[in-house]
């Protein structure tokens, strides 16, 4: 890995990546303010940093960041800092975003293992949502990662049951590399069962983790995982989110971030959607229906522009609505003499007349021997 | 029917009933502009105004206002124009709120059959959709209009099948008054399946109508149907409505009249739903999921405000974040020394300790032979 940055900053931040907690806003702070070489200096010599030491007294021993990235770069793994060609820009949006849940801040590296390189993640989408999705949010999510990859963006989210993995299987399947973020170190996976899943993102995209190598996946690096998932995307669809779903942390993170965030609506009678609906009644989200629609709100301006949806034109639209007027006063079985028709169409009878010549020569209605009515095709 | 409106008022207002077609604009326009009786007097005259008078020359040897006044009222029909004192004054905004689909202005007048007054409608909420709908549209109109009608808001829609209907039936189930707004004159019912159910809402609510006596439903008539529906309610819901359903006709009116328009979404899969997902989309309705909700929106300020929804609250969620950061790394089954759970927390000793001690208090965590670990509790 190619770097302008010095061994000491890289050395540092994984010594820090060790002792904090991802997203612990302690750390993320204090390392944007002072540098993370003087922060970490700071630790070693036992100068209390406000009070970080009491935290990190029993970490501090066993940290050996030269071991801890020698062991990672035979894992395929690499540390990726700010002043990285690769580093994703965009998480730096997280050093202003505040706090939710006792996470906040830029990360101070990122462990990444896979091909893909996090600076091409700027145009990204995120679809995160219910682990216990239905069928019919698997499909919708499904859809979308299929129709962002094949876009060209990055589909990034967090493994996991559900709906995460549905999106990642949509990339999957349109043969593009898609991003899981985890909540575990990079060298592990999470859930287990996603194994085969992981194993294959990590080969063909790429496993992003901001908890130090060996780290098991805990409440507050689900958090802090899922203000990183938000930081990364340019947007984030929620597809299925019940009243207290993670996902609605992500969308939390993402509004916070001033990215777009979208919601795929359900039935009012899934609550499984309820935190969806909830989200888009109160302005966090806009609503999507699909993978093409995403691409209209996350795409950059202009791309991506869908037409307005309609039904089928038939004859009677390319009518004026005089004549429709007219074809609506013409009657369906008896015939009607011009006047009669003009009469009920509450029109003068030489625009009728003129009408009923222009719906003639359009099929539209006949002249009997009764007068005029309805041809035919004009009932359907 | 007391009124301070003068007889000569009346009959020329019910003539240009006659003579016009509902919502056509020439009419409406004239008759703010040059008063009913006016605009009457120039047409007897065969005095040309605008282009009017070739259109209504057949009708205008057959009006007889008088005769028509006393036929509806021998039909239990009365004609409400403004200055009654049951004129419902919201209506008046048509006249500046421009034309669509060349509909448009005040009503001249409106025929009314049923004991509930037209001007008790102020805070009256308009139900509509597909006329082709879904078990579940039909299900959530049902519920809407009875959380309406039960909140003593009277529900507006149309009599059609589907949506329309499902709403009717959800006020009358609360036996509450309700609003059918006909396409055809008062006198008639359409469609005529709907023949118990219109006569039951005019037995116990109101059925109006724009159009004169014993007039058909015709296209033009519906679209001024849907543009009256939006400006009699204070808010509109559009339940389901395919891309091209006339329900979206209301809900374009009802956004020019700067009433609230709400939409209930459904799964993304279903073509009945796809006009309102594309309304909410676009910002043309607010997203709602039960009559609860359309109160709160449509209510007056302060009335009808609901609580965020929220799963249920678990022994976690009284905790601390650190306090929960600490319960993260108590192990399953092993015990740990709390030395090696500030470790895994990354927490210092004193404060895990103290932390230990809560969730021990707590019942979340017990003391074993080998150190800490989860209580059984603290599993699920």
């Amino acid at each position: 890995m190619s770097s302008q940055v010095n061994h000491a900053e890289r050395l540092a931040r994984a010594a820090l990546s060790r002792l904090s907690e991802p997203g612990d806003p302690r750390f993320t702070e204090l390392t944007t303010e002072l540098g993370a070489v003087e922060l970490h200096e700071r630790l070693l010599a036992q100068r209390d940093v406000n009070d970080l030491l009491a935290d990190v007294a029993l970490r501090l021993a066993s940290a050996e960041p030269q071991r801890e990235l020698d062991r990672a770069a035979r894992l395929g793994i690499r540390f990726v800092i700010p002043g990285d060609a690769e580093w994703p820009d965009q998480v730096g949006d997280l050093a202003g975003a505040g706090e939710l849940h006792e996470r906040g801040g830029a990360p101070i590296g990122l462990w990444v293992k896979g091909p893909l390189r996090l600076d091409q993640l700027a145009g990204s989408v995120a679809v995160v949502g219910s682990r216990s999705s239905t069928t019919y949010g698997d499909s919708a999510a499904g859809e979308i990662g299929a129709m962002v990859a094949r876009s060209g963006a990055a589909v990034i989210s967090g493994a996991a049951f559900g709906i995460d993995q549905a999106a990642h299987r949509g990339a999957i399947a349109m043969d593009r590399p898609t991003v899981a973020v985890l909540a575990c170190g990079a060298d592990k996976v999470y859930p287990e069962a996603h194994t085969a899943l992981i194993r294959h993102i990590a080969a063909t995209g790429a496993v992003v983790s901001e908890a130090a190598l060996g780290c098991a996946p805990q409440r507050v690096r689900f958090l802090a995982r899922n203000r990183l998932i938000a930081a990364l995307a340019r947007g984030t669809v929620i597809v299925e989110a019940a009243n207290r779903s993670g996902a609605l942390n992500t969308a939390n993170w993402a509004n916070r971030l001033h990215r777009v965030v979208l919601g795929v609506p359900g039935p009012v009678t899934s609550a499984t959607s309820a935190g969806v609906h909830h989200l888009i009644r109160t302005g966090g989200a806009g609503l999507v229906t699909n993978g093409a629609e995403v691409l209209e709100a996350i795409g950059a301006a202009g791309d991506h522009l869908l037409e307005d949806p309609r039904g089928p034109a038939t004859a009677r639209d390319r009518l004026s609505t005089r004549q429709q007027q007219v074809l609506d006063a013409v009657p369906v079985s008896r015939g009607a003499g011009s006047d009669s028709v003009a009469r009920t169409a509450g029109l003068g009878l030489v625009e009728v007349r003129r009408a009923l010549t222009h719906l003639e020569q359009r099929g539209l209605v006949e002249r009997s021997d009764d007068g005029w009515r309805l041809a035919a095709l004009a009932h359907t």
